[in-house]
């Protein structure tokens, strides 16, 4: 069996060491640094010659840099003799444009998954995509794995009173997996145009009233779909503690400020990539490491994810 | 300018003349023939050298023989020196295989897009494809047009107690698209598991009390989701006059028996695969020839499909 | 070294069980559904993840649905993570399309060839292809094997008038391989066309008369070509006991009617494909069994297959 | 419609200037020199960008430079942007390596071609390949011409008493096409090995006694297959005036020889590759320039081969 | 011939939009937009379907950024039905990791070459490469253009005293283009370590004394070689008014303040990538814009590139 | 661990018997044989199934086919079922077609590298090349071993008075090497055009009066830059015995006659291609096989090159 090498990219370094440790190793010796002109060097210090290489680099922000890092890093581990390259990317970028929306867009979720076979990796480990119909955008192997059931256990029992929601309707399948697990009902979030002037609303399909919601989904970016699905509960009236359940914590641009006016409990997230430390309400970190390090421990022997429960 | 050249699969012959006629020409003369042992011969005859070349198949059941029938006139188009190769699939098989669910199976949808593909096709053109995803599985470009417009025009105005009606969550969106579209609300149906034990449940989300149910949907084949859909909007007072519309009418199976067995008052579909004539219900059949034909000589003359309205 | 994993397609399920008892073992669990449109559902029970797979799946009749399920299979193993992938392809459907005969036509072996690597087999096995230069169009390494030693073995002592009867050009390689390890002479039918005008007639090469013919080849579909021969061979004045050997035994179509008017005294064959069973003639099958399993297993254990008489 | 350009390697200049003249133009003027270490130095003098470039390159000997010329132009060409490559290999250099015989061989046939197509060439034309399946192994388009229409107008009128031989089993499609055409009959040369100690001898099959023999083959190298042909006829008592009739004139090694030893009355072939000049017997040369440049000029227009009684 | 498009990525707009009116056209109207997590949002609002495009885009800093938005507007041209993709980067990053210097490193130019191509571009426009032989690393053709001509007319004519310079073993081919261009000597700085443990010192080859250095390189970063250089030719005596000729002047890091100390009284420069506005020395821009439109139209109408002076 | 498996062609025998022998092993037995007409008939005479796969055939005259017989090596290992393949090229011919100089050339590095990869070498191992930066021209990986530290081990102590001479720019960095390695100084031998109209002449930069010049370079071909660097050398006062130390020993064509007439003490070389017995000055041969040897030997036990001086 050749040596399982883990190379840790800047993505999310903490995560990387984490997983490594679980593997009872450490993330191998490699160089990376911007050179003034912001071009990458990667340099690494052990030999990978015949290994079994994961490469751990979530591509959330800055996106293109995380990427172009794991494109070089795969390079540099294919040219020096890796016998098989894993991109480990707990949060894949790009996900959101897994389709042409008005025709003349590129569909980025495939470029990036090409572009990752280009440079080498044969393989991907992915959590909660944004659709799980990407997964026919890789040209290679894809393991999709799911944070719903270390989210669910971070939960605890939830309050008698709880209801999922599905903030909006690419969110329904993960309600419906938190909602049959945990043993609450759900409900959705939808929005509707009254007509062809009016505004968009959002009008709430299940038991709400009274309730304490608690809204889960695959990602929370500057916190706009979260806030207004919030508001609605509220005028639905809900019970004003509301917990917001997400697999990838980005929160970027304005979401301190959007998600610190809410009267939002808790926010449940991922370390799929570092989380903002300066946030203006109780953050919960679950940490993927766990299952990560035990995904990549069973790739690396051969064994089968079917009895792992956060694979698929 | 190259010459438009328009191949007629099996899968439905009428359909491809009404296009070739739309489009002021005639399908190429070619042989499809069957060999006793099932291979097909196939052959060409007219010269394709130089020619843009549209094949027009389906690959409705029976699905394997039709794909193979597409992959081999491919080949001979390809060996025959067309110029460029498109493959018109108004229903594409396969396509509900369009990822992983349970781990070891195949990710069907990507594996035709690449079969076709791998025969020479650079571009494809299919129609309201199961999920929007599939078009990132493709290996080349693909024009994924909808027939919304078309359905929605030959339902005329709707009555005025109308409600479109999604019968599962992947229906939702066309739903929405009808719902915008006639300015009728819209209801969905979900399954819903009341315990580990029960059984599953729909339950209906959205006005149908006392309203005219139109059933929207990409496709029907054994009708079983259309049946679960319509004893759960009868259960909740619907108007015992339902309509279901979808795109591809495929009808296998118990489907006839299923359909009849319902107060179902007008299947509207289109004929992307060749409806059966022995239903014991009304159906009425919008033809896509002519928006593919409109497509088709769009792309012919390297035009924009931007202003088409069933262009996403 | 990888654990071998033996799939066995519904091609011929016996061939593929009795290879796996040869290498004591068992097909791996699967399930092979077809869907009531005919789509196939194709999921692995068994993990296959860094196997050494190998999938026995004739492409005999239904050929573009042994085909697709082949594929499939394929797929789903790749995407389960096995290690290389070899499909075991007794008889080789579209064999026969080995080029261009009127010139706008598909290459279909090229094509099958082409699709079964895409599916993600880098190895193929096949056993008396319809012409040996097709092993020029497998885009990965091809082991062609021979079922002559087993035919052969399988007449016995070859009674003293014996010849062996090449029905057409194509079997006179094959003739010559049974003629030269049994002792008797051989004999070609030349289909003859005696004028512009005229009808082909079949005229034959090497002693007949007072011989008890054993016409070779390497396959037998309708029966047309053998009938053909047996009445030249009988005009020509040979014994009327006739020996029919064919590596690929289909069968379709009129086989039985046209195969039991004649004097075949037996046909022996192999079972690459399920023989029918209710032909009107005696039938000896000879199981590719022991030498597909021979072959499975020295490509599993890296070993050569040079010293194996089959080989070519 | 882009402009056609001829480039001329050095396997056969004047083929290819009457190639040239026959469609009104001249080869582009291009370097091709050797260096004092072997290695070619290929410019072109003049622009290629997006033209529709045909190299016209037979591989005859010595074959490895031949080739690396043929596949130098062709990177040249591609780098100076022409617009399509069609490789025009009159003589195509390891063609009888199409399969491996023993086991540990290369195939070479699909090796060129794989390699034709890696330095840029999407088409080939070629004349009677060794084998006709070996169409299957291009990656690209492969237009296959036969020389036989030419050669046997050549022939005028047979003599009454005439037999075309095929002087093993390969060449017997082409002897039934010289049979068909010029309606006389046909024998073939078989090789039998009479025990397992015994030495291979020859026996014909068909009327040789007293005719006069047309040996024809697809290419003639060192005569050895001929010159045996040749000994069998003579002791089968055939006219003592022998016509060979080859698409491809090798004649290399020992062939002067050889063949000025038999009763051989004329040697007819093509310019396939250039002839010997210095040959002991007298040889007729059919030039394919007028058929080549039919074809080139109709595959430059788009224009059907299908008319062509040269193709296929 | 097809629509000429050209795309204006944000690398550098205003040359883009300088080389549209030198052809005479605008830059085709696009969204690219940044959304707040740093992904790029790129639509194309004009019919591309056919088109011949170029993608003008240098890859300076943030160089990923760049690529990314590339890679992009590649795909949704592809997507959109661009008939041939051309990336025109005048300025092209990671050029320098053209090969492994210490073993365990990517080879970032030749990634980044094979991004391009995965994204869809069959050719690329390139100017002064870091070193002439990445022309080998492209996938697809590439133009390799110099600026040379248009620096050196810039210059008008040289002081009697000039001396051209060449910081580094690397720039001494362009040194040799100046000086046999405009006339006047050369002279090559050289990195010499005079012993194991001393430090690198700098070495003058050629007349410097009382000579005006004019120091040419393929580019300037932070500025660091050219200040060695100045430093050691003022050493050796130079006439301390020194010119620096760059064909991209990225001038990051601490250029300004490294430059400014310096007695340099002009810097010449391309404007391959945005030049920086703060500089405290006098810099004189040329624009690329003429030469590339020169290009690209010539690219457009399949002309030769053979007569421009530039071209190599 | 697979086995090793090494094939010498006929580029180098002894060499690769040397390379052997340092592995404790022997050449695989095969035959390569060259037909009369020019192919070569490649077979291999042991199994290679599943082996570690190391080709060893320098590609020096008569450089296509050598090319060829590597290239029919790799095929004939690659359908035996070899592993992995590794082309270890100590001679890289076509090295200095790196780049289009004129425009319309091809690029023969970059065009043999894949086709080396095109016949299924993953990988390869290669000496010196001409420019470093071909390493990003491979498809696969490369591993570029340097010769330097063999030769200047060879050399021994340098005498007190030596300096080493780059006899162009292409031979500096070689030159520093060896300058630094043995503690002598460097001169360059600069081509220079004195005017327009004038002939080029070579001026030296560095340290030549009355000392002792050896001339370092990556190959001598025909002897005609060290030729015109010893006349130079001379003209500057050097001490008339100079030596010569080259990678690659070509010396084709005039280079016997050329290198006798000049005062040339010693040439030293390795054996990477095989030199001539028949030059009339002393030649000096460092064999390459212990670096072979040890290079494939770790790379064939998956152990880093890392600490290797050779490499790079």
């Amino acid at each position: 069996m050749p040596v399982l090498t883990l190379i840790a990219g800047s993505g999310n370094p903490s995560l990387a060491a984490a997983v490594a440790a679980a593997l009872g190793t450490k993330p191998a010796a490699c160089l990376i640094q911007g050179f003034p002109d912001g071009e990458l060097r990667v340099e690494l210090h052990e030999s990978v010659r015949g290994h079994d290489v994961f490469i751990v680099q979530p591509t959330g922000p800055p996106v293109a840099d995380r990427l172009m890092e794991l494109l070089l890093l795969a390079d540099a581990c294919r040219r020096a003799g890796a016998d098989r390259l894993t991109a480990v990317m707990p949060y894949f970028g790009y996900a959101r444009q897994d389709r042409r929306v008005k025709g003349r867009e590129p569909v980025g979720a495939r470029l990036v998954a090409d572009l990752v076979g280009t440079a080498g990796c044969s393989r991907a480990v992915v959590v909660d995509l944004h659709s799980p119909a990407l997964e026919a955008c890789f040209p290679g192997t894809v393991e999709h794995l799911s944070a719903v059931t270390l989210l669910a256990e971070s939960l605890g029992t939830a309050r008698e009173d709880a209801v999922f929601v599905a903030p909006d309707l690419g969110a329904v399948r993960l309600a419906q997996q938190f909602s049959r697990r945990l043993g609450r009902p759900m409900a959705t979030v939808h929005k509707v145009r009254t007509g062809p002037e009016a505004v968009e609303v959002r009008e709430i399909v299940g038991p709400i009233q009274g309730r304490a919601p608690i809204i889960v989904d695959d990602m929370i970016s500057t916190g706009g779909t979260v806030a207004a699905a919030v508001r609605a509960l509220l005028a639905a009236g809900c019970v004003p503690d509301i917990t917001v359940v997400v697999s990838h914590g980005l929160l970027v641009g304005e979401a301190a400020r959007v998600l610190g006016d809410l009267p939002i409990g808790r926010l449940v997230t991922t370390d799929s990539v570092p989380v903002r430390a300066d946030l203006p309400l109780p953050i919960q970190i679950v940490s993927l490491a766990p299952l990560l390090a035990d995904v990549i421990g069973r790739l690396h022997r051969d064994e089968s994810l079917g009895s792992l429960d956060a694979f698929r």
